[in-house]
């Protein structure tokens, strides 16, 4: 007789561990991007969907509902801008709990509208339940023409990567945040606009006009009609999740060079190891992180500033690298397990 | 000095109380209907979203996962139908507890899975994340001719008004796996049926081709280009609670003739009061209450067949009137108080 399998709990495997037993839910072609891009009677849809569970996600001591309605808008918005797709709406379901005050909740709402507005979108519908734990869950909609869809997918050899700001600010913010002793460090514009990266976060929908206006000058430049295909993600969950996903979807490796990594000075003046570590690790930066040719992605960079920057370049042979042309450091490989893990 | 004003609690205004607060933070057009209509570019989407949360809307008391999961996709379809929209796909976000064995989500998931592809869509997205409490949201696009879209609030006096079939079933199914000691008054079908009717109800999707094809022969037989304005709602909160909103948001009145409402035979036979308590107020059978021209709805009413019904008339005076043409009972004016209140 054969012994009954052991129970496996969600723990044992994980958040991404979970989601890959999912994915045999789904039609593949969904799988794997931001957002997932449907294709109706009339036109291309892009879908992405958020939960967030007090406790786990927010928290009063780092978080005012206004913010905590803020990041959540901004982090399905980012999806969308990942995806190259503009916003139609979000949908917001919420459990809460019976002793939750009604105004708490409409400062969420506040800031969630208060971000949508900043993008011109709004709150298209919602559900409101009971829930012993307050929750969260955002559906946000978008729109884009099939041709500019930007996947995670499609880069390719010799594309330079590029980053369109800062990181590492977000999680210098909450550690600000959360660690008080550590801001007689910092000055107190630092301190605020590193708060308002965490708190306040904007997502890059600003960059996708850009984008495609320097793509068209630049075939209209080259007399060029061949299609730009444009690889990216966001780095919600950190810089080195983005590239490295890039790569393992894509097929391709990278090599990145640390100097070139755009960190917030007073963050490297306080510690470049630390900084270094965060914009590569912390998360929430909601930067977008896109593989292009390299004339076109200098072009971008040009036009975005704000410390956008070229910081590598897609390479055959798998992994991703983290090179430093001072000599100062080794070479390193960088992995996804130093990245967020939910669980 | 003026006393604090004392905070307001989510128990003391109740999810309509709350939900309505919240409104506020939407567009006034998307307001009010079974799901949010947004026009794109390139179409008319319509989007619906909904919260389910273990122990307050399902429990393993009464329902295996698989059930659960394919309420939850049901219910959102419902919602789609209502609005004479044809699904697109939904997103599925999950909060779970770390101790939730894997196989019980997967069952989930089959369930949902297994109610979209009877109604031949598919998840296209999804969010896991860690939560104290197992979170179900669900969120339906459907897409529709915006000359198509049903909405509460263009019922017109005189119109019939059209149930799509026999109500009360859901809400004995879910008595029966309460009580099992009321399971003897009833054959082993009629239990079975009532408790599928509870555990896998069908949105009513499929009456949509067959109401704009009965539209369609009646504008051609009478030579009449007339747009035809279709009114609805599906009966997921009751009989009752339907009939109430589609007459409060269309600013009309409605007369209902009791005999007249599709009932199971089996639970008339049982008790005809408790049978006709459950069709108003039981809630979840999922038909589609619609109010049309009376001539329209008598063809709906004769393709539809399975006990779909014409059960009264949208009249001019406010207030929604259950009468008795026996004269068995009084008549009497229904209200929203004894349906559904979800806090």
């Amino acid at each position: 007789m054969s012994k009954p399998e052991p129970t496996t709990f969600v723990k044992d495997i994980g958040e991404k561990g979970l989601l890959e037993r999912l994915q045999q839910f789904c039609p593949p072609e969904v799988v794997g991007d931001d957002a997932a891009v449907i294709t109706t009677q009339s036109g291309t849809l892009v879908v992405t969907t958020d939960m967030l569970v007090d406790g786990v996600h927010f928290s009063d001591r780092t978080t005012t509902p206004e913010d905590a309605g803020w990041r959540a808008a901004a982090a399905n918005l980012s999806d969308l801008a990942a995806m190259g797709a503009s916003p139609l709406g979000i949908t917001v379901a919420l459990g809460v709990p019976n002793n939750t005050p009604v105004n708490w909740i409409e400062r969420l709402y506040q800031g969630i509208t208060q971000c949508l507005q900043t993008f011109d979108t709004f709150v298209i519908g919602g559900d409101v339940c009971r829930s012993p734990v307050m929750t969260i869950s955002i559906t946000a909609f978008g729109e884009v023409q099939p041709e500019r869809i930007i996947r995670r997918s499609t880069a390719q050899v010799e594309d330079a990567i590029v980053v369109t700001g800062v990181h590492g600010a977000s999680r210098a913010g909450l550690e600000l945040l959360l660690q008080p002793e550590i801001r007689q460090s910092f000055s107190n514009s630092a301190q605020q606009k590193f708060i308002q990266a965490h708190q306040r976060p904007q997502p890059r929908l600003d960059v996708l006009p850009i984008l495609w206006e320097v793509i068209s000058q630049f075939q209209l430049k080259t007399d060029s009609e061949c299609k730009i295909h444009v690889a990216g993600m966001d780095s919600s969950d950190g810089l080195a999740d983005a590239i490295v996903q890039l790569c393992q979807m894509s097929q391709v490796g990278a090599k990145v060079e640390r100097s070139q990594i755009p960190l917030a000075d007073e963050l490297k003046d306080w510690s470049s190891l630390q900084a270094l570590d965060w914009a590569l690790y912390g998360g929430e930066d909601f930067e977008l992180v896109l593989c292009l040719p390299p004339a076109i992605a200098q072009a971008l960079v040009e036009r975005l500033g704000n410390q956008a920057a070229i910081i590598g370049e897609i390479i055959e042979e798998p992994g991703v690298y983290l090179t430093d042309r001072t000599g100062k450091t080794p070479g390193e490989v960088l992995n996804l397990n130093r990245g967020f893990q939910h669980f």
